[in-house]
């Protein structure tokens, strides 16, 4: 059986045709700038594909209440072009098979529980820090959604005492994406996080604040394993930093044997930045009800 | 049909019989000093009640791992008295009947959905304030375990600038317990919180940490609605202010209809601190298949 995938970024949108075991066979990508400009290439490439469902995973906010009017729309983006826009309704009409929908780290994290690092696991987080910085959650087997989705990115920062920095958030200034995403990296140190790799205090700082948001989702989900992907996730560096400022965070006050075992605790994304893309496949699959 | 219901708290242990609509028909009360002690008393009273299944909601840590070989024990508790004691088995080999397990404040939240003010919902949290903090957290309809359970109490907090108190957590000095929980107000300002009624200081940075941990928990969880119960939230005034300062720190970010209307978003207990021992007559009732 053949399925779409649709991982509607806003940047690019990826398109792929990819089968059950998540292997994917052809996929193209599409600049993003307006729905005029930019579905109609994305439409024509599915038509004729022999898919059987097509998932999509989108950048937010979007509604996700199958039981909403506006299921299924992108909602209240900064991204103008795209605010009030039903994508699931122009893909459905335009292609007459079942769509299945989710936030893009949502889809993310399905990839992984689903062909990944989490394979087999019922509660799991998946964090992408990169031009923003966004979560997706999997709780007893099931994403979540909630009222809305969850905004992980936005949640607030113990600032460390040296750090003068105000955030970049427009929001919240110095939220978790405002203090670590790439654009405050820049605006921080004055130069792309790829060109400051061998720079240990930036990393340090870097590590500080990832660990805090670590620590909370520990207190308030309990996941089983933690997922950190995102371009400024390719500093390999971050990962043993990271770890041992959760240790210290935890300070001895659980004990699993999850935790015990920081290593296989927290993990990069496993999927070749696939996961997303690989997401949709399942999220496809699972609209067909398979 | 009747219920068992046992509120396992570090205090004193309630021991209820309910029928299948959360009316508790009968209840005593035991100190909590030893198993040796308080557990004799307890299974007395159950004995010939002729009741179906039994709930136990228990402080904690516990283990909620059914497939674990210490599931239903209390583990690493500080009470050491209690720590590593199979609570579950000691009342199914005294009584030969099903039973339901589950954090303390699981078994509250779940009082709250079954027959209080989140009825119906599927996604909630409930926050307990008082000798200590802790929270339930129920997901897609289901209380939420993950890979042990949350520890809600135990987030850390951004310190506000004029705050010098160091916090009362031995774990983490200044996370949610350590700065919000009775003990902590009452070192802070030398008095109980119940006699500070009248000292606006006191709830205003009282509902800073307060509002904050809820923050978090929309950005991490996404609830429907949001409960607050324990002895320090019978401070009613508190909840003005907390709803005031959730309201600062989303600054707008996040528009859903649950979050126009805070007043109904977050909100007291609503079943006369019966939450609790309700909610062990529902873990009772699941444990039958009910």
């Amino acid at each position: 059986m053949l399925y779409g995938a649709l991982e509607a970024g806003g940047t690019k949108m990826v398109c792929a045709i990819g089968d059950e075991n998540g292997k994917i066979l052809e996929q193209i990508s599409v600049p993003t700038t307006t729905p005029e400009e930019t579905m109609p290439p994305i439409l024509e490439y599915f038509k004729g594909k022999d898919i059987a469902a097509i998932g999509i995973a989108c950048f937010g906010p979007v509604d996700l209440n199958p039981s909403s009017p506006t299921y299924g729309y992108i909602t209240t983006t900064p991204k103008l072009a795209w605010a009030n826009y039903n994508i699931v309704g122009a893909v459905k009409d335009a292609l007459g098979i079942p769509v299945g929908f989710d936030t893009d780290v949502n889809g993310s994290l399905l990839g992984e529980v689903t062909w990944g690092c989490a394979k087999g696991l019922t509660d799991a987080v998946y964090f992408t820090i990169g031009t923003g910085v966004g979560g997706g959650v999997m709780t007893n087997g099931k994403l979540l959604h909630g009222m809305l989705h969850p905004e992980l990115g936005h949640m607030l920062m113990r600032v460390r005492e040296d750090d003068t920095y105000k955030g970049h958030c427009p929001f919240h200034g110095n939220c978790l994406e405002g203090m670590a995403a790439g654009p405050a990296l820049e605006e921080r140190w004055g130069a792309l996080g790829k060109d400051l790799a061998d720079r240990d205090e930036v990393w340090d700082l870097e590590s500080y604040y990832i660990a805090q948001a670590i620590w909370t989702c520990i207190t308030v989900l309990s996941p089983q394993k933690v997922i950190l992907g995102g371009g400024v996730m390719h500093q390999e560096q971050l990962f043993p930093l990271i770890r041992e400022k959760v240790a210290e965070l935890m300070n001895h006050y659980l004990k699993t044997k999850e935790l015990e075992d920081l290593d296989s605790y927290i993990v990069p994304a496993s999927l070749n930045d696939d996961q997303g893309i690989m997401g949709c496949i399942k999220l496809a699959m699972n609209a067909c009800g398979e």
